[in-house]
């Protein structure tokens, strides 16, 4: 029998929401000091008025957040509708599949001695852990999965919510991926080729030429449709990359072609990068009004953080300040199990963008 | 009647502890998680277990953290003695006692066009705006405070605890300064002279000649006896800076006039800087111990976090979770008031180091 | 006649190489002091050791260098097969367009009034700007290139390798695209869904139903190909992002099917971004080889600089100290014009990953 | 015979300046393009027009910066005049006096085992080692040498002048202190007592009662003054720290005694730290202007960059560049041996502002 490695010992528990926690309380008194406790507070409040108002929100999400353990706090997100559309990377999705398949990451030291765990096959996040032969054993369930699939090629929206389904069927376990499946809400992964979905894909076109086509131009369109659809939008961006330009692309890309869309209304970012390099991770959201990525009168709050400390408070404080705002929230109406996603019953295109007057 | 700038409108409240709040709970589920979010956690549990072992808890303050809002977060920690000793750069002192005599900091801007402040006579610092009026006449009440002395040098410790004392006579005022001289803690400013509270005594001097005279090397015989007398110790640092040297080389002074004192038992820091470009602040706990600041087999954590989100909401956690620790801690009996502390009834020297065999 | 903005005045001119500067000999000795400085006297020779052993030299590029003036200084690792192969995000490839078309990134301000600049159509990367309008020219002109294609799905590799092609053939401009099209290195983009290069791809499609399928999953199993047929590798990273993970995974696919691999030889990162978030573009170089991605005694390097101080001073000095390294260098004949990019004549799937044994 | 620790095997050797070299043509490359290439570019503009005006040049250092190999660098940019005024963490110049002593700094690495560190009485610094029991000589040669002085107080500039005399007379060797004594530059060291100069005056005071005790008080008053006599300054700020603020501090005291002062009229940062947590180190030269500490109108650049990599570069550069404007330059006579600093002949008071009208 195979022995486990001595580095495995206690996993990660996602964190959960605690619905009665005075988080809320906290977050409106740091709204009142200043620096980043004040950016959180405000963080806080932004997110409320996005909540009140009659808005689609986007949610980009970077840095291993999944690994990090704040699973459990996305699909919450998603499930309760805090938020209608995730834009991912590739690795969070994962992440997020490795658990919701019953496996686990594991409490590590970001110190450790990274030969001895490259010989127990361990992979190392910082201080966190995860088995490589799990990891390998994803990337083969993955490619069976695709290449089970009808040959043609799948915006990363189809090729996920399928994904979803099948892990959901399979497992009835709670996640990132089956939350949005069940609750329908989209998810996008622009850089899906640059992840271990993106390997286990190559791996089912391996098994089977012809499968594991994912036609990201595809989501361009699409997720510019969905803003072209309901032009008044919102974006809150944990760690930047590429799901932060993503969402503001949507924007830019729905303008073209709809002049009532303006840039999003709303604008949250939690980033631990910084602006004075140029990156777009670390941008400021003045910057992004330069572009018309959002509107001149934005509500708007940047928080220098890291996500797995700001993340887990302000949503466990919005669950309790909030619930009658997201029990009166107008839920978009959207099934993105088709090819052609629907929204509020109407498909919308992955070929053309829609053309308004 | 002199017209109050635009830029003065609401002024920063100083954050306060609610010792219901559930934010322990909070931080224990953080502690599970990864990343930022479980050093923080880790941060929670570590100073516990500094209360209930039987150790001086120094903690260095530096950055502009009463400015920031989070003064009456430091005076409750001095006040029930979640800590022993406060090691502070100037501005921060200045700041507390700036507000103790009912002046304010207001919410300002980041993005604020620096000129027309310059115009209003209104500092900026980051987000946070101050009179510069109001200093200046904070300035002249330190001049003429220090300016009444006894002509003689003073240790900051001695100088700090006379200007709460005196702060507190004439203002009842709540804030650092005045928590410390009523609950016989010390304070060390070693950088005195960079602040502002340095350029009132400087003012003291110019208008009284021999006044002002602050013995800032005195402090680092001070420090390292107290250390000598009770040789087991914990650190909290704040944002680095000189607090967080100077904790550690009163360790480093003391044993060698005392071989029992092995490093800092405990260390936990709240930093922003990073470790690879050589400077102290963003030095690692690690390389702290190459030197025998920190006991090899010391519990320690370092959180990279802004101190106004992890602070607030660190010592919201203690108060509900470490009531009974902190109860039955045993408090050690100090008199800053003399130009000899007294520790336990018995004066420390500022002249020579106590040595013990 | 149309008005040109007012914020268009000063071009950003590409730093371009001088290989007579004796920058090398800065290099030489600042590699004998300490911090970040030691690291980048180090990463120059490490550079020069890939250079002088037999490796495929795959480079990661993120972040905004071409807009930031670095686009001639790659175009020159490139000519000059300082490299073998370019991962990049879309946008540098994009910004390297705008410029090989003749248009310009001028001179601005990070504390611009953003406001001002949308309303002049003035796009903003923190001090830099651009025109709005030729940028939408430039979609356009991407987009009607997509649309001329075979419709079939292409690699990005394949598709860049065109698109370079035709931008040689209209403007004979250099630049990054148009150097790897002239020396036969391939370039992949995998999150180029996330890019102004996909949004031209997108509007080409919406012009012509059909076109505009970029195969990112082909794109993962060309590059583990590549790896597979010449297991030794060396990797240079410039910001992280999409790039870092990319070249590191093409290792661990390849590895999968040839043992051989093994993982990195040399590791070269300049990164801005720190490792204590968690993410990928700040993660070290050790924690890399936990997951085999480089290779245990690997040579490496992390410099934490801006890559626009820190890639002119280097190449300009391997310009100079490494002329001859290069003339001796075999550099590896490959042909990324095809669907199948030829490797030393023989064709790499991008259906299968090649076995071996 | 003591064995030598395997640890201390290479000693840094600290950057030394060619005229010769070409570095000034790269920062004048790198002026055109973007991010922090073009701020390092910025910077060398700006320190030559320093050079070019009428104006005292004050500079501050914080960080490892002599440890990490930079000290024959300030000591050429004190020797030629580049700068008329040092102000100094202790622990720059202590690290400067261990070297100019006959003892290294080592190359070590950032990887080390710490607890292997202490058991060999190893102290490291990032990535570079010293022997911890060299340094406690000089804390004994410190110590004594205090213990030799009149029994007074003493500023900090003029016990570091009568230091740097101490060790040229003992040494005969090469660096900032002894620089600064032949050169007649002032060094100021605020928080002298947060150092290891600090510690040996100390241990001084041990030895002889009366003796160790610095004037920090003193150097605000003489620091303000010597803005005072020449109101037209200038600032260089390595890292930020206590030198930042105290060179500050200088202009706006003396401003409260002479209108004419009117802020520093150039300023050059070269920092790491970022502004959005609100301290010193990291703040933006914009808002300085706010409190005054800089013109309106001053011509100013921040660095965002390690110190070890860019004043290397910029001094090699200015070398080149500014020979002929050094040459012409204007040095202000100043004589800091004295218990009253002699500027032009004239002394300066420690004990009061010097009032114009």
């Amino acid at each position: 029998m195979k022995k486990r490695s001595r580095f495995l010992q206690v996993p990660v528990e996602p964190f959960t929401i605690d619905p009665e926690s005075k988080a809320d309380e906290l977050l409106e008194k740091l709204e009142h000091i200043s620096f980043q406790g004040r950016s959180l507070g405000t963080a806080h409040r932004v997110w409320q008025k996005m909540l009140g108002d009659d808005v689609t929100i986007f949610m980009g999400m970077a840095g291993a957040l999944s690994a990090g353990g704040l699973r459990m706090v996305v699909a919450y997100l998603i499930e309760h509708r805090f938020i209608d559309c995730l834009v991912s990377t590739g690795a969070n999705l994962y992440h997020d599949l490795h658990e919701t398949r019953g496996q686990h990451h594991y409490i590590g030291s970001a110190r450790s001695n990274d030969a001895a765990l490259a010989d127990d096959r361990i992979d190392r996040v910082y201080d966190t852990f995860a088995s490589e032969e799990e990891f390998c054993d994803n990337d083969v369930w993955i490619g069976d999965f695709a290449a089970t699939l009808e040959q043609r090629s799948y915006t990363s929206r189809e090729f996920l919510n399928l994904l979803g389904e099948h892990l959901w069927k399979e497992t009835k376990g709670h996640g990132i991926l089956t939350a949005a499946y069940r609750a329908g809400v989209p998810i996008f992964c622009p850089a899906i080729a640059d992840s271990s979905i993106g390997m286990g894909l190559s791996q089912g076109r391996h098994k089977r030429k012809g499968s594991g086509y994912i036609d990201v131009i595809g989501d361009i369109i699409e997720s510019a449709n969905l803003v072209i659809r309901r032009p008044r939008t919102a974006t809150i961006v944990l760690g930047g990359g590429t799901p932060k330009n993503f969402i503001n692309q949507a924007s830019v890309e729905a303008e073209f072609f709809c002049p009532a869309v303006g840039g999003h209304r709303y604008a949250l970012q939690i980033v631990t990068d910084v602006p004075h390099f140029g990156g777009a991770s670390g941008s400021t959201l003045e910057e992004a009004q330069s572009w018309g990525k959002l509107a001149a009168d934005a509500a708007q709050v940047t928080v220098h953080a890291d996500a797995t400390i700001a993340l887990p408070i302000l949503a466990t404080a919005l669950a309790r300040s909030s619930a009658a705002l997201v029990a009166a929230r107008k839920k978009i109406a959207m099934d993105p199990s088709k090819r052609e996603m629907l929204v509020e019953g109407k498909p919308i295109s992955s070929d053309a963008f829609e053309e308004t007057q």
